[in-house]
Parts: C-alpha cells; sequence; structure tokens
C-alpha cells in the first residue's frame, strides 16, 4: 500500500504562538495530497515540512474564519511559483464563495488557472482519482454559528479472501490468484465464483472535524474513521466558552470518536490559552485511549486496516 | 531621546525559506511604530520579536505583490484580539484601494475601526504626533512596472547652539539654558537673539526604498538619511534580472546610499537564490561600508544624529 500520512502544518486556533503556526494539514494519500485550512504561513510551514507545492492535489476549506483560509493565497502563489499543472480543486462551503473571490485576488498576483472553485454542500465533493483504491471525499454541515464543512475521506470497499472458505472449495496455490484475477475459477467441475470466497474489505477512513459544536453530523464525519483530526480548543473546565463560541472540549473530542467507533483520533485546533496541551490530551483519553495532540510538523500514519 | 529602532520581522522576496520570512519591518519612533510591507506570517513575527500589536501607529504598504501585503489581515486581527484602540491609518498606492478591500474582507473577521484607509500619492501621507520632536512621513512613486510608493520618515529640523558663536558673545553657565528656553537674553546691555547663536540640526531621516529599479525618486527617498533599507534582490551578475523584473542589485542599494550621502544601508528583501547574501553584502560594500545584511528578528538601531 502506499503511504497514507496527515503532515500537520499547523495547529493553532485564532493566534498564532511561537510553537503553533495557525491550522494547516495535509494529508496524503497515495497520488493524493489533500490540504484542509491553509491558515496564514502554510506556505511557509510546507517548506520546513519538506512538501512541494505539487504535492497538493486538492484543498479543502472548513469555513472563512481567518485562522482557516488567510493562508489560501500564498498557497496558490507557490502553485504558480512551482509551476504546478492544475487547476488544484478548492472546496469550500458555498456560502463563502465571496471569501474566495478576495483571497484569491487580494495581490497583483494572477491566480486564473491555478485553483478552481468547488463551491460545496453536504455530500460528495469530489471522487479522488490518485488514491490508489479509488477515494470519496465527502463533506458534512457542522455546528459553528457559521457555515462549515466537515471532511471524510472514505476508500472504496475492497474485496479480502477468506481463507476457511478457500480451503473449504478446494481452492489453493496459483489458483487462488487465477481466481482474483478472473473473478471466477473452476474446480473439479464447479465454477467458484469469487464472491463465495471473499468478503467485502470496508476501505480506509480520514475525517476532519473542525469548527464544531458536538453534533450528530460530527459523529457521521468519524464514524469507523481509522484516523478522525479533530478541533480540542478548550479543556472541560471551559466547557462554557466552548459552548459560547461553538467549539469542542478535548473531552468532547474523545467522546466523538469513542461513539464513532474510531481507531484513533488527533487533536489539534487548540487555544493559545494552554501552553501546555497534556491535560487535553488526558481528558480526551478517559474517553478514547488513542488519542495524541498534534504538533507542528508531525507527520501522523494512517493506522492501517488490519 | 527616546529609542528609535528598525525591528527586522521578515526579509524574504517572493518566496520565504527557512531563514527568511516574507517581508515585515517596523520601524520604532518614540510613541510611533510604523509597520512597512507587512508579508503573509507577519503577525507571527511580531510574537518572536516580542512586538505587541499595540506598537503599531500606522501601516504602510509599497504595492501590491502578495509578499508585501498578504500578512495584513492577520495584522489587523492582531489589532482586533489585543483590543488596540483604533483606527490604525493604513497608507498605500492608491491605485491598490481595491486589493486593500479584498484583503480587509478577505474572512468572517469584520475590521471596521481597526484600520483606516489613506490611499496615498507623492508628498506629504502623515505627520507622526508620536515622534517626540515631530516627524513626517512621506511618499515618493517608485519604478516597479506597477503603482509603488517609497517611504521617508523625516524628524522635524531642531536648533543646535554654536559654542563658539555662544562665547564671542559672551553667554555662558546658566545664560544657554535661559536663551534656550525664551529665545533670547540680554548680556552687557545687548539682546542676543537665538539665531545668532544656534544653527538648524536637520532633524533623523528613516527610509524605505522597496521595490524598484534604481530611479530619482529613491535617490530623494535616501537623501541624507541616517538609515536606508533598501531592497537588494538579487546581486550585480544577475543585473539583467533585476532589470527585467524592476528591482535593485545589491550594487544599486550601495551606490543609491552613496550618491544620497546616507549614513548607513540594511539591505534586505532577498531572492531565495542565495543561501548565503554575504556576496551581497560585499558588493554593496564597495560603493557604501557602512552596509548591513537584514536577519529576520534583528534590530538595527536608527543612527543618532551627530
Amino acid at each position: 500500500m502506499s503511504e497514507r500520512e496527515l503532515v500537520v502544518l499547523g495547529t493553532a486556533s485564532q493566534a498564532p504562538t511561537r510553537y503553533r503556526n495557525h491550522n494547516g494539514y495535509l494529508l496524503r494519500w497515495d497520488g493524493e495530497g489533500i490540504l484542509f485550512d491553509p491558515g496564514e504561513g502554510t506556505q511557509r510551514q510546507m517548506t520546513f515540512a519538506g512538501v512541494s507545492a505539487a504535492a497538493v492535489t486538492h484543498i479543502c476549506i472548513t469555513h472563512f474564519h481567518g485562522d482557516h483560509c488567510l493562508g489560501l493565497p500564498g498557497v496558490v502563489h507557490r502553485l504558480a511559483a512551482d509551476q504546478v499543472p492544475g487547476p488544484v480543486p478548492l472546496h469550500f462551503p458555498a456560502e463563502g464563495a465571496g471569501f474566495v473571490e478576495h483571497l484569491l485576488h487580494a495581490s497583483l498576483f494572477e491566480p486564473a488557472g491555478r485553483v478552481v472553485a468547488r463551491p460545496a454542500g453536504e455530500g460528495l465533493a469530489a471522487r479522488l482519482d490518485g488514491a490508489a483504491t479509488g477515494a470519496s471525499l465527502l463533506a458534512r454541515r457542522l455546528d459553528h454559528g457559521v457555515p462549515v464543512l466537515g471532511w471524510r475521506v472514505e476508500e472504496l470497499p475492497g474485496v479480502r479472501m477468506v481463507p476457511e472458505r478457500l480451503a473449504a472449495l478446494g481452492v489453493a496455490g496459483p489458483g487462488v490468484g487465477e481466481l482474483q484475477r478472473r473473478g471466477s475459477l473452476t474446480v473439479g467441475g464447479r465454477t467458484i465464483g469469487l464472491a463465495e470466497v471473499s468478503e467485502t474489505r470496508p476501505g480506509q477512513v480520514f475525517a476532519f472535524v473542525m469548527d464544531t459544536r458536538p453534533c450528530p453530523a460530527a459523529l457521521d464525519l468519524a464514524r469507523g474513521a481509522d484516523l478522525v483530526v479533530c478541533e480540542a480548543t478548550f479543556a472541560s473546565e471551559h466547557a462554557d466558552l466552548a459552548a459560547r463560541y461553538g467549539h469542542m472540549t478535548a473531552r468532547d473530542a474523545g467522546a466523538l470518536a469513542a461513539e464513532a467507533g474510531a481507531r484513533s483520533l488527533v487533536l489539534t485546533h487548540f487555544s493559545q490559552r494552554y501552553p501546555d496541551v497534556d491535560r487535553l490530551v488526558a481528558e480526551a483519553r478517559r474517553e478514547f485511549p488513542d488519542t495524541v495532540a498534534a504538533r507542528d510538523l508531525d507527520r501522523i500514519p494512517v493506522p492501517r486496516r488490519r
């Protein structure tokens, strides 16, 4: 399988700190590179992370608060400077089309042909042709007081051979590969179909949940995901602020991952009031043990399906 | 005298590098803080430099290529987040008013009351009331193929007592201070006016020359300046590129400072093709010895008038 990993470019909410740039996340997925929420400074963070503009094949913006979008012009500049053959699809909540216009025409640079606007609502936003086994990019509306789309990358289901059934029907050795390639195989006069000896293998799933209050759509995005990136702006002690500003606490994020049956959780989008986010990780882990806090320039593998 | 210094926030042209952020320069001048050309990432560079948003009292943009302006939205966000009483005057070439609109409305953030647009042409852009002895902010049009304004901060002229004239007229001891305070003094029956024993002391001058080909207006900006910040995008060996793209070589910058009778020169806005800018400094020094290369987060004092 090709490498699938999250390259963390920035992890701060609202204001950057010495250690955390504004948001920015590149999901590398076979031949695709999906850049989520390029906050200010993302193009330089890409340099620090050793990520070239050519790696970016899609851009997804959750919403148009500045910390999630102000790095877009710089990224588009970089696509041009590095002569990346375009256009790169740019997905965003359709209500934000005016902001996209302003971001793309904020300087003398002419972005024509570098990106193509794909205003989105709920549902399928794109097929990811560069995914080795096919994948879909899906969106759900979240709950933040302004239009927000969370994102889900979902590999198409595959087929997994079941050794017990193969054995029972006498398929072995080179016959297994032949059956997989052709879809059927004749053994001892009987034609065996692929469906008889295989089962569906659900595809790998990545979810990107940000910014939102806990809500059913967030749960849908994260359901059965191998890797969930989730905002954890506040600690539980500031649950009142989270509710007021439409955010999640770290505990909310852990509860989401647990309820969704996810496999791993990455917390991010931290308020600068927490210089040390260990406490946020600790409270999320009480809900969902397989939790880490994103740090700028981390590379986090998407766990393989077993 | 209050502290007057240049805080270097970024020094890269076009694309940032690991070591150089996009442009950004804060001139601290008594109670004023004039932020020139906030490129992307300026707000975070301010954090690294220990500069608060409250230090910014004016913003000047030379032109609307992205590396000189894309950090504006973040800086304005920061003015709001830090509750800086506004509005901060924003000076820029009047032709770029549309870009200012886009930059200020590139996200859901509402900038009303944080900055006030002051479209500028040649001449006086503002009186700097926070300068201890008064100062003017002046603009000149430069030669870059698009509308560009270079900037000059000019302290109002002062008065300097001439010891020889004081001695010749018999003014000494407490009489000197009295003459300065009152404007006249009677000594031995003769009334002596301040003008008889003093001469005009030209004010301190700072010049900001960027981006431009060598041109007479650049020379006017730098004339007699104590500190000239000048773009030196290219080395002389790439003079053809400098001419084609409307830039200066380091040698051009040195020649400018020499011809202008400046006192010190800071080179910046380096092309990323020069990982080591020592050669640019060397070629500028052959024209003008008191030259340094700006590094991100440098603090460079404005030389005092002798």
